[in-house]
């Protein structure tokens, strides 16, 4: 059955940044499952409809729908067992708690560094939208929640157990990676494909892992059109 | 064969509280093994010299000598694998992480919470001991590293991502206790033993679990003598 995924685009088609769409391709690449994307812009809730739902990743795999980028890698798991990303039981629990932390966490500290980055890269016609949802999310105007120091700041204490954890591995899941590796990288990539900010120092473990994990899977991650290809 | 394993006591040697010897008691009792425990205090580096080590908690298992309570949960696993607390592959990648999330951000937040209290549970022939080797580690008085209203803050913030895992399952690891439940148990159980200071507030879940980790295993934990005993 062909999978297709709608994914966020930028001002450019080809711009693609969601941290949740990244956890998504890396799955598939991880699994050797071909695919085709949609490209999907903020405001096309309407091509969203038969989903019911209004935000992206959204996957399709013959007549299945599934929303949500940890209930699509689950969905892969369930449905394509052979290459796993989050496991089952205490795999599946521990990949669960990752994912928060990623979100609680990390992915906050990488907003403040790349929040006006971002602004810049989204379709002109989104700004206003994107503008709106993330004010009223943080309750601050987005020139306020923009401070690339502290952000760099926060994300250095943040990322101190994934430097630790990848001083005794090559990746966070092993010699190879695996669920918890995606799950970072797609909000590394999200600051990697918008910004020109340093996000980890050169001589962190972290900026390391990042560039094995943008050859992994025949480059698929290192391949992608950057803010710095336009 | 026998287990024995080397367990920090305080002035009274009925009051334990290293985290990190709760982590091995717990896997202990989660794995329904027997096992003797030798009350230890900070200075007895001799006792310890067989172990070529001089912190506890250290086991032994027959001839078998294991030191670090990690590497102690690990063996235990392989040992033992009937009741499995770390698993393998990336379950065991996974739980190393989360060891590293809790030593690098909750276990410091609860310092700042109980240092003072800490020192008061410790033997008084320790307490010389104790506060020069970490007040060298914080590079500050004990004093200064003392902040409970602060500690408590930052414990709030840091703990979103387990207060999260908790609204979707009972246990960090899924419907039953495992691995990533004791490390976190370890550290609280380390602060509540030794405190009447509050950790987390009533109603967070946290609160909940906490209550729940004290009473599984036939309330190993919960029977413990607490400050409040003596």
């Amino acid at each position: 059955m062909a999978i297709t995924f709608y994914d966020l685009c930028g001002r450019d088609e080809r711009l693609r940044f969601s941290p949740y769409c990244w956890r998504v391709l890396m799955t598939l690449a991880h699994k050797g499952m071909p695919y085709t994307t949609v490209p999907w812009r903020f405001l096309e809730k309407d091509a969203l409809a038969f989903a019911n739902y209004d935000k992206v990743p959204v996957l399709t795999d013959g007549d299945m729908v599934v929303t949500d980028s940890f209930e699509i890698m689950r969905y892969l798991d369930d449905a394509y067992p052979d290459k796993p990303v989050l496991g089952d039981c205490v795999s599946y629990q521990r990949a669960h708690f990752f994912k928060l932390y990623i979100e609680r966490s990390v992915t906050p500290a990488l907003f403040r560094i790349v929040v006006l980055d971002l602004l810049d890269a989204i379709h002109p016609g989104d700004r206003d939208y994107f503008r709106e949802t993330r004010e009223a999310r943080f309750g601050m105007r987005l020139e306020e929640v923009h401070n690339p120091e502290e952000g760099r700041s926060q994300l250095k204490q943040r990322l101190a157990p994934v430097r630790d954890q990848l001083r005794t591995s090559s990746f966070l899941d092993g010699e190879a990676p695996s669920g918890a590796d995606y799950l970072l990288f797609g909000s590394m990539m999200w600051a990697y494909v918008v910004s020109l900010e340093p996000l980890v120092e050169t001589n962190d473990p972290v900026d390391e892992w990042f560039k094995q994990m943008l050859n992994v899977h025949n480059s698929v991650a290192g391949k992608a059109i950057t803010i710095r290809d336009l």
